[in-house]
């Protein structure tokens, strides 16, 4: 993309023969390359000046100050828990000294790659992204890895690149909820999830179905939906509702999609928690504004945001070296309020 | 603040012995400022090569292409309608080429006059701002302006500084919303609003005010009262509710703050809206997510970030002239839902 770079991973990649993610993985040690083919790969690199993060090194040796710019890429500004790791992403380069460029997705694959290349043009020492819904190829991506940039993922990961990321435990968050829902004296637990493609999906399944395993209930396959919206909630739970015997409760995937369950349940004389019990999953300004207020796993989008600046700003400063793959995750907590019982 | 600029507003005024205001408004050609030191203000403007707006004439002149840069101060990014301005501006700004650097001022006029500093730093071509509500002094606003940058105020405006600006339109809505409530039947409604000394605030007050005015009845100082969170709402209320005769609706200056009060009547035996009626401000997440849905004016948050972005732009570019106060009002809308008969 300009000069600075004296060489990138895919020139070579090109010269070896082999792929970029081959040299990536043999430049961080990784064992799944051959310990010969690794060496081959990390001399050719070193007598060839190879710097992984070239900004990094500009950071740390030129007298000209960098710009302290940091790249973020969020799908959507107008939702809660992207606004809130914003927050944090925001209050943790602001405490070191960085700004950020902000850029939305909008879900949108173009989108995402064109924001990759102006934060280039634009000279940012690094990029802290969310994957859009939308995005199936990364090569945007392993342009920014391959000339040096670091780059952090949050909430939605690349599964295609081995990178830096920050998440929740979704698994642990799930199998807690469910865990006390079970506690409660629940037995019938419905779920309600998205795509089981996306990572945060199977990983809150499978903390649902231990949680259920580990007590003794059978998972039923009965009460496992795809609905992720509160309008999707609506229209699908007065059936779930109509089984016989109905669910004792039901756990959804976020707190809109639980709203709408509440809603469902009330309106169908259901009392809420007595009879039916409902967990969310986020803890936005949502879930103390419904009646009972929600019991939910709050995914603390401040400390995620926080975390992964300070992954960014640890790899340009050097404190973490760039080689190094930092996988964070943070803790949720279980709120329990009005909704269960 | 660094060497491009060939002279400021501050040097002119130091030179001429007048304010820097008197500058501004001479430069603006205001009726406030004589014709006579107009003229002679202008003069020696011209002869200094002072140009209003520095980045727009590199932008005109320069074969260097500049940062499409523009600055945003954010008082808190966690916040529904701070975030959907946020998009707004983001959206606008990317629709152009620009991206955005984004700041929170948390509140604080210190790290305010710190970000404008680091802004100017970062060679941004203009700022959007929403004013701290700790700032009380806009020498951080006013030396923007003198380096010739566009500054553009959307939601608190600095009422120092004659800057253009977009808002919403408080008084409209409000006396929409109040008529709306009158129309269906209620006579003593109470106002919870926050200080006098906040425009926005003022604006809603005479809305709400000149509405019954409008329509025969006699404001009472006794339905007035300072609040504008749901915990100071929960608090008063039942205070309220139990005036003889209770006041059969409530105007709220913000969501929050209309759920704290929703909540508190029916936990009191009272039905909404049989009983009480309520109406909000803002239309963020919450408003769907209470029982009864609430009814309030919608901010257009999203709109008032596009046009923000757009006279900032305008600026930029040319197409505005810089030395126009552009003031742009958008529209709310009355959203009708379950709080109000």
């Amino acid at each position: 993309m300009n000069e600075t770079t004296p060489i990138t991973m895919k020139d070579i990649a090109r010269e070896l023969g082999v792929s970029v993610s081959t040299i990536s993985r043999a430049l961080k040690d990784s064992p799944r390359i051959s310990q010969e083919r690794r060496k081959m790969i990390q001399d050719y690199a070193r007598e060839h000046n190879f710097y992984p993060n070239v900004i990094a090194e500009n950071l740390r040796n030129s007298r000209v100050k960098p710009q302290k710019l940091i790249g973020v890429i969020i799908p959507q500004l107008n939702h809660y828990y992207f606004s809130s790791i914003l927050s944090g992403i925001e209050e943790e380069a602001s405490a070191c000294g960085y700004r950020i460029l902000v850029a939305q997705s909008n879900e949108k694959y173009e989108r995402e790659a064109a924001i990759c290349q102006s934060f280039y043009e634009n000279k940012v020492c690094g990029v802290i992204v969310s994957q859009a819904k939308d995005t199936q190829k990364y090569d945007h991506f392993t342009k920014l890895v391959e000339h040096g940039l670091p780059l952090v993922f949050y909430d939605r990961i690349c599964t295609g690149l081995n990178a830096c990321r920050v998440v929740v435990d979704d698994y642990l968050g799930a199998y807690t909820a469910v865990n006390h829902l079970i506690g409660t004296g629940c037995r019938r637990i419905a779920f309600y999830g998205t795509s089981m493609k996306l990572e945060i999906s199977k990983n809150r399944y499978n903390g649902y179905r231990d949680a259920l395993l580990n007590n003794g209930i059978k998972p039923d396959d009965s009460l496992i939906r795809y609905c992720d919206n509160r309008a999707s909630a609506e229209a699908i739970t007065p059936d779930m509702l109509a089984l016989d015997p109905p669910p004792d409760a039901f756990f959804a995937v976020n707190d809109d999609t639980a709203i709408g369950i509440l809603y469902s349940a009330k309106k169908l004389g259901f009392r809420v928690p007595e009879d039916v019990s409902i967990c969310g999953f986020t803890n936005g300004e949502r879930a103390i504004a419904c009646d009972p207020m929600l019991t939910t796993v709050e995914q603390r989008g401040k400390r995620v945001g926080e975390e992964a600046a300070d992954i960014l700003i640890g790899q340009v400063e050097g404190s973490i070296p760039m080689d190094k793959v930092e996988k964070r995750i943070v803790r949720t907590r279980l709120i329990i309020r009005g909704t269960t019982r």
